[in-house]
């Protein structure tokens, strides 16, 4: 059976969202990865493909303007518009995150280091890392059911986000001049922390898509 | 001459968004008097008072649906309720950083303070407030060749971030108890560095909502 060629458009806008947010994920990866092994050309690497991540979201939010004022979607032909052009900034914004970080693992390059507090950034960067995966693969498969499950992880990195800023803030006393590669700490955990409130949004986008309910997960 | 039942809607749809932004508007203003008087039951309020910011969002996203899926307006109309579709997450965002900022009010009680350090964060709230402000005269009047202007307060409120951030890092060095308070300060001004970001967020979708020109201010 030959498709309506507003439904091919559909489904590239569809697809458009998902490559963007394998992107972003590749930037949340590297950016972690960069932060932690003090590697300062991959942060840079970050930093320029931002722009590549803000170009897929003036896109999708120009194409889905387009389909809206040209083939005025109803029910759940608009959802899927509407979800694309709403969750593409949370996106965009996951995105802006992962730029930051880079910048601290930039500016923090040479200062003095505190292992224990990075090594637990590590585990929360990897965690963001899962909970905006699997929040992309809610968002391919549509099974809402899973949506209370995936979007809970974001407790978790809350607590990841309390543990280090507890243990950075006890090096610091011990060690004073630790304040300047700390406050960058503090600043990393609350990207990251952000990073996870954005994702928990994916999870409820998801939900409206499917079920026309604007819920708070 | 009576107008369509339509543009009723679009007018009404117009000022609830600009009503909300004056309800975040009064959060962002009795957060950081909150925060820097120490004021604890106001930081209450405006914990109590996110949920009415939260409703304001819902209602939009709502009537902004139910608008384009049942009038399926075009050209400017559309953009009308695109905007307020975007923007309002933008609002909302501010509520709850202004949130963020009252917890971290209440959890200070009673700790150090560092008194230059919150007369320059009462200098900084007052100018993220203003830019807010300006935003939303900017929405109300649609006036474009103001955006730039405007959205060029942004760096103003980066500069305050720079310096707060160094101050405070200053004093933490020569007072490393001061960390407690100070990891709350690197939280706050962090908090209204992303605020005046969706300030210039909304100035980007008055320009949208006017020329139907996506930008970056």
């Amino acid at each position: 059976m030959l498709r309506s060629q507003f439904e091919e458009e559909l489904e590239k806008l569809h697809n458009q969202f998902y490559a963007m947010g394998n992107e972003v994920l590749s930037q949340i990866n590297r950016t972690v990865r960069a932060f932690v092994s003090h590697d300062r050309e991959l942060a840079k690497e970050v930093i320029n493909d931002d722009a590549d991540v803000n170009e897929y979201e003036i896109k999708l939010e120009k194409k889905s303007l387009e389909i809206i004022a040209l083939q005025q979607p109803v029910s759940q032909d608009l959802r899927t518009v509407i979800t694309v052009l709403k969750a593409s900034s949370d996106l965009e914004r996951m995105g802006d995150h992962a730029v930051s970080i880079a910048q601290a693992a930039i500016r923090m390059k040479g200062e003095l280091r505190i292992k224990s507090v990075e090594d637990e950034i590590s585990k929360m960067g990897r965690e963001v890392k899962n909970f905006v995966e699997e929040a992309l693969n809610l968002y391919l498969s549509g099974n809402t059911d899973q949506a209370y499950a995936v979007a809970a992880q974001d407790e978790r990195i809350n607590e990841y986000f309390d543990r280090i800023r507890e243990l950075a803030t006890e090096e610091i006393k011990n060690n004073p001049e630790a304040i300047v590669t700390g406050r960058d700490y503090f600043q990393v955990i609350s990207y990251l922390e952000r990073i996870g409130d954005y994702a928990k949004n994916i999870c409820e986008w998801v939900v409206y898509f499917e079920t026309g309910k604007i819920i708070e997960l």
